[in-house]
């Protein structure tokens, strides 16, 4: 048999996870306060535990995993590498094409990776209870999972029109046992007021977020989970490259280039940090290695985006953070990839791209899903809308592979399953899925709203 | 760390199925046409290709898995096991629970194990194309996966409420590029006749099944598909028993008790027919082995059918089979464990019983719901309502063994994810699902209606 899979044991699951913040040339700007002021770890400290902020302002490069936070990836973790095979004959491509299929989770994504040391940080921590919000629900099952694993309770805000609209997350995280509720509640000011303001209110991404945030700081028992954007999260996410690595170990092979979807940046910050540490540490296998974060052109942060101070929500309640941005209250279209549907992007991503370590590529949506239906075809997985983005990136590649004549090796994250997102695939299939123009004057406008610096 | 899941090697994926017939001491009842004899290879060649035709008559105990199958089985088997650990200690129980889980695959449940090699054989044989039946669609998916993994075409007549109710699979089996059609269509006799009865039938799986049989019958390059009861369908599924037992060697152990979710009965026959051949051959580890088959108290063909020949199907188009049955158009209620909604069982599964080398227990909806969440909330994964039966009777055994200080080793199938089922977990938390009476009356009535025979 032409081998597939390449698994590794389960003593293979990483022991420390691989902070890219060691490895910079530049110490990344610090998040500001009102003030103007950096952040101080105490201001910090009203909505994250104590390990999980030293971990978030932590230079140090190795991180150790706990021992329970392994246990629990261990049902699901080190992930399958799969070589897709069918796909490059598809293709008829000379590439070879891998993929790290993180939709073997229970929540069926990559954001266990980083729901579960969050739980168990705040278990540990003494938290009594975790907040968070959330869109479609993505993130918001696996905090209800991982809170869950750690018996501790979870609230999640999430916005209105998803809570309506898309049930089935929503009930998964009450199978977990969470609490959900539908943002705007009146149970914060935030909420109350935007219920004053429009009793209808659909609620909003930011909106949900300042209530998750308010709960938290408002009851020092309560903490605050964020599954994206900031340096912990993408910290953690790291154990899918670092597997990786130990699976091209093993076929001899070392990538060319590397593809991740990015909306907040933590899914590709953790398949491309461990391979990008080797090409900063000067390993000639990764001399010319690409890391490529691929975006919707609907949403296009880091291809269209400032990079500048702005802030992490839409509302102006976070720090200000300096990251590749759209300006905080810039609305993307509708696109059903509602995980890269974000103003700005992963400080640290945003560094390592503005430093040109990686680069960025955005894609239309109606390219993504087509991209999507074909691997399932050759593949057999239905992928996430997320993930079609670098299923997109790397066929394109592929392809040129074919046009150059060059076996170059490809790997791309295939951050989860769609099976919650096959009325998306329907829209597609019956020819009902648009592509939206380049929202360039929107974009222009929500930059001139920036917050003011220094 | 506590070693939770058991993973095996690619290499490890069985070379051969097992056959129970070759160890069952009286040689299994022949089917019988219309004319009260056993049905002729050369009739059920209008449906079926020669090789599955070979293998569903078969009594050699091992058949080889062509390499071509393993090949695609290798993109997520050797499925893995997992010891409920956390489950154990919710419990306070000193039993060992084993779980192998079936999720995995790309389509999230153990149907393709089944669906791959008929695509296979169908593909070697010369056929054009597919056809098949499906309810809510987790057999219609896994058949359209894997035509489309052989590059053969698929058409799966589903029931029109299914289709309108429940469009989720049916967008993944398009996707998958399989024609997908609302039954009772236009395109067959017994179509037609449905529709001039009633022109807004809502469609049974019995029809469904007249129409992709009518369609098979009619077309010498057609073949027809089933997703259980048949013999060589449970011979598929048996690497699933054949890889748990690889699995329970690697540590030293060896189940007391096995429990599977029973419907059609392939997929308890593919995890305990493996253990049952230790058993038949006088294995000392096997001899106290306990294999149960576990089914809806609303449909509880095995614990209140008769053994008896029945019909296939509702309309009576099929050959009679010896089995358990409830009678052919016994009309189970709308659980939501659709896969569980079977009149009859697998014929092998019923001799078995029969000759009480197995046992069968009914378990009432609302209970395998609590044991759902019950499992999702300790193991994270969340469970096919089907798979929920299975965990009622582990964890009830799992209780048992509590009260009298016994540390058994059980194990279940848990044969797939509840993705697509998140509605019906919604109506448990809410409080809206409901227990059915034992429908003792229309049991008993439909069991005067079986075919006479001899």
């Amino acid at each position: 048999m032409t081998p597939l899979r390449i698994d590794l044991a389960p003593n293979d699951i990483p022991t420390h996870w691989y902070n890219v913040v060691a490895d910079l040339a530049n110490a990344p700007a610090p998040p500001l306060g009102p003030d103007g002021k950096p952040v101080t770890p105490e201001a910090m400290g009203a909505i994250f535990p104590g390990p999980i902020l030293e971990q978030e302002m932590s230079a140090q490069r190795w991180i150790a995993i706990p021992d329970e936070v392994r246990q629990i990836y261990a049902q699901w973790r080190p992930s399958p590498l799969i070589r897709a095979l069918r796909l490059e004959q598809a293709l008829g491509t000379p590439a070879k094409l891998f993929y790290k299929y993180e939709g073997v989770s229970p929540a069926g994504s990559h954001k266990p990776n980083s729901a579960v040391p969050q739980a168990y940080y705040n278990k540990v921590a003494g938290t009594q209870r975790l907040t968070t919000e959330t869109g479609a629900g993505q993130w918001g099952s696996s905090i209800a999972y991982a809170g869950q694993m750690f018996g501790l309770p979870v609230r999640v805000y999430m916005v209105k029109v998803s809570y309506q609209q898309k049930p089935f997350r929503r009930s998964m995280m009450q199978t977990w046992g969470a609490e959900v509720f539908a943002s705007p509640t009146d149970r914060t000011q935030a909420g109350r007021n935007a219920l004053a303001a429009d009793p209808d209110s659909p609620g909003s991404l930011g909106l949900a977020i300042s209530e998750a945030v308010e709960e938290a700081a408002a009851d020092p028992a309560v903490c605050y989970t964020l599954g994206s954007v900031l340096n912990h999260v993408a910290l953690h996410q790291t154990v899918i490259g670092l597997e990786a690595k130990k699976q091209f170990d093993k076929l001899g092979l070392y990538p060319d280039v590397i593809f991740g979807p990015c909306g907040g940046g933590s899914s590709f910050a953790g398949i491309a940090f461990p391979f990008l540490a080797d090409k900063m540490a000067g390993d000639k296998r990764a001399q010319h290695l690409r890391c490529v974060a691929v975006e919707p052109t609907s949403c296009p942060t880091l291809t269209q985006g400032a990079y500048a101070y702005d802030y992490g929500d839409a509302s102006g309640y976070t720090p200000i953070m300096k990251m590749y941005t759209l300006g905080h209250d810039f609305m993307p279209p509708g696109i059903h990839a509602g995980g890269l549907r974000y103003h700005g992007d992963s400080p640290l991503v945003s560094q390592l791209l503005h430093e040109r370590l990686i680069e960025a590529l955005a894609v239309p949506q109606v390219a993504t899903f087509s991209a999507g239906v074909a691997f399932a075809r050759a593949e057999g997985i239905i992928p996430a809308p997320e993930s079609c983005h670098a299923i997109r990136a790397a066929i394109d590649e592929a392809l040129r592979c074919k046009e150059r004549g060059e076996p170059r090796t490809l790997l791309f994250n295939l951050t989860g399953h769609g099976h919650f997102d096959m009325a998306s695939y329907d829209k597609y299939l019956s020819g009902q899925l648009e592509d939206y123009a380049y929202p360039v004057e929107a974009i222009r406008q929500s930059l001139t709203r920036l917050p003011k610096v220094g």
